[in-house]
C-alpha cells in the first residue's frame, strides 16, 4: 500500500478531537505532507490546517484525500459519500481506515472506476502476501514491543525515526497500523491480514536494504496479550529485529480489554529474545519507553531511574523527555 | 462452520490418490459418514466407497457433497462446475477446501441462491469471530503441537479422540484445518482467519463444556516455524490446553519449506509451557508422538525408548504402535 502525497485531510462533521485522532496524528508527524483540511458544517475537530474544499485542495496539489476520522459505530455517514466522490472528481485518490470498506459503497466504487482513482481501505487490505521465509535480510531493524496494547509503540517508533535522523542516521518508520500507514504513506495493517501471512506481510514491510540503514518498525499488541499475541509473534519473526525497545505504562494492572495481569518488563525482554532469535540470533533490547502521564514529574523521574537501573538499559518517556537516551544507547550498541 | 451429514465424496477426475488426500482422510476416520463416492471418467483415485451419482447419493440420504480433491494449481476445473450444480439440484449442500472459492463461481452462487443450498469454502471462511478473551473456561483441553508443520498433529489428535473414547472418556476432536473440518463436521481453518481473531476463533472452537469432557484440538504449524508461529501461538492461547502432546519427525533437519533448523522436542515443550501458561497456568506435556516411518522397526523402537527416557514422558508412533501409552499417561495425570 503506497499513498500519493500530499494529502487533504477530511474531518467530516465529527463531534470532537478524539474522533479525528488519526488525522491529528498525521499532522503531528507529517505536517508538511498536508495541504489542508476539509470540514463539514458542525465539525468539532480542528487539525489547524488551511480550510479547503476538494477542488481547492486539488488545485493546491493534493493527491490523496485521507478520511482520518471515525464516527460512532464505525459506519460511513451517508452525507460523507458525496464529499468522497467530489474528491475523486477533483483528481484525488482516497484512503480511509474505517471499519466499513469504502469500496463496498456502490457510488464510491462507481466513481473510482469511472475516474480511474484508487481507494485504499487500510484496515481491510486486499493485498496478497507470501508466507514468511525466515531468511536473514541485509539492513538493520528496530522493533517497538510492549507489555500491552495501546501503550506507545507507534509514538516511540516515530520518535526514534525522528531522533535517529536528527543524528544523521538512515532511519525509516515502517507502519503496521492504519494511522501509521497514513503517516508513512506506506505499510500494512498487520492485524488485518490472513493469519497464514502475518510474518510474510512483515517481511514485505521490511525488505532487504543497505546494511547501515535502519527500518524502525511499529509494534502491535503484546506477546503476553491473549487476544493478539499471535500478531505480535508473526510481526517479531517477520521483521527479524536486531534491536527492540519495550514500551510500558506503570499504573495499569490488567491488559487492555481482558482480565489478564500485565507482564513485567523483564518478562517481555526475556520472551522477545527467546522467540525473536529464531529469525535473528543477535536480537537485543536497547531501551525502555515508559508512558508516565499518570505520574507527576518527580515520580516519573524516579520510576525511570529505577527501571533503567533494574534492567541495565536506558529508560525514558518519549513524550515527556524525548528519546535521546535510547538513540544514544542504540548508537553505542551498534557503533553508529 | 457445521456440515450436514452424511457425505457424498466428489473425487472428480484427479490423477492419483495424493490429489484426493482429503477425501481419503475422511474415509479413514469417518467411514460411516460417507454414503458413496462420485468419480468422473479418468479418475485415478479410489476411496473404496459405492459409486454414486448426485441423484443416487441424495436418494441414499447424502446431505453434503464434499469436494475433497485438489487439482494442479488449486483451480476449479470448468467441467466440475456442472457436477457441483447437479449436487445442489439433487438437494445437497457443498463443502470444499479449494484455494479458489466456489461461491465466487457465478453458476455455483446462482444455483445456491436459487435452490437455498449452503456452500462452505472451508479455507476461506466468511465467519466473523470476536477477539480472544483469555478467560479460563470449564472443561478440559488437549492440544497437539509440533516441532514442525505436517508432522502428524491432526492424525495424533484423531487417534487420541478414538483412544480416549475406547477408554470410555468423553473426547471430542476439534478441527483447525480443512481436512479436519470435514472429518469432524465442524471447525475452522484457523490459518485462514484474520490475524486479529486467531485466539478468538480458537476460543469459539473450544467453548465451555462439562468439567470432565475433553476437547482434543488439532494443532497447526509450530511455535518455531518462521512462517506460521503466530497461528500456533494464537491457537495455543485461545484453546488454553490443560495438556499437550509434542509431534515430531526424527529425520528432518530443516523445517518445512524454510531453511530454519528443526527445534528439539525439549525446546518445544519448554516454549509451549512458557507461552501457554498465560491462559492456562496448569498446562503440561503428556506425551510425544513420533512419525517413525523413515526408520526400521528396531530403530523406531530404540528412538521411542530414548525419547521417552530423555523427557520423562511416554513416546509412541501413533500410526505404527497406537496411542495407548499417551492415553494411559493422560488418564494417570488427570486421574481419569
Amino acid at each position: 500500500m503506497e499513498l500519493k502525497r500530499p494529502y487533504l485531510l477530511f474531518l467530516g462533521d465529527v463531534p470532537d478531537a478524539l474522533a479525528a485522532k488519526t488525522a491529528l496524528g498525521i499532522v503531528d508527524w507529517r505536517r508538511d505532507w498536508c495541504v489542508g483540511q476539509w470540514r463539514l458544517p458542525g465539525c468539532g475537530a480542528d487539525a489547524k490546517l488551511p480550510e479547503m474544499t476538494a477542488a481547492e485542495a486539488a488545485a493546491a496539489g493534493a493527491k490523496t484525500m485521507i478520511v482520518g476520522v471515525v464516527n460512532a459505530g464505525g459506519k460511513l455517514p451517508e452525507h460523507w459519500v458525496q464529499s468522497i466522490v467530489d474528491a475523486m472528481e477533483a483528481g484525488m485518490d482516497i484512503a480511509a481506515g474505517l471499519h466499513k470498506r469504502l469500496i463496498d459503497v456502490p457510488e464510491i466504487a462507481a466513481a473510482a472506476e469511472r475516474l480511474g482513482r484508487e481507494v485504499f481501505d487500510v484496515r481491510r487490505t486486499a493485498q496478497a502476501f507470501e508466507t514468511g521465509k525466515g531468511v536473514k535480510r541485509p539492513g538493520k531493524r528496530l522493533l517497538t514491543v510492549g507489555t500491552d496494547c495501546s501503550i506507545g509503540k507507534k509514538y516511540t517508533a516515530l520518535a526514534m525515526e525522528a531522533g535517529m535522523r536528527a543524528r544523521g542516521l538512515d532511519a525509516t518508520f515502517c507502519a503496521t497500523g492504519q494511522t501509521g500507514v497514513f503517516i508513512s504513506g506506506r505499510g500494512v495493517a498487520i492485524d488485518a491480514v490472513i493469519a497464514d501471512f502475518i510474518s510474510g506481510a512483515a517481511e514485505w514491510l521490511t525488505p532487504a536494504t543497505e546494511e547501515n540503514a535502519w527500518q524502525v518498525v511499529e509494534g502491535q499488541g503484546s506477546l503476553f496479550h491473549p487476544s493478539f499475541a499471535g500478531v505480535s509473534l508473526g510481526l517479531l519473526h517477520g521483521s527479524q529485529p536486531d534491536a527492540f525497545i519495550v514500551c510500558h505504562e506503570p499504573t495499569r494492572t490488567t491488559m487492555r480489554n481482558v482480565p489478564t495481569p500485565m507482564p513485567t518488563i523483564q518478562q517481555v525482554i526475556d520472551m522477545t529474545v527467546a522467540l525473536g532469535r529464531l529469525t535473528n540470533p543477535d536480537i537485543r533490547p536497547v531501551g525502555i519507553a515508559v508512558n508516565t502521564a499518570a505520574l507527576d514529574e518527580i515520580a516519573a523521574g524516579k520510576f525511570l531511574e529505577e527501571t533503567a537501573a533494574a534492567h541495565g538499559l536506558p529508560a525514558t518517556d518519549p513524550v515527556r523527555f524525548g528519546v535521546d537516551p535510547l538513540v544514544d544507547h542504540l548508537a553505542a550498541e551498534f557503533s553508529l
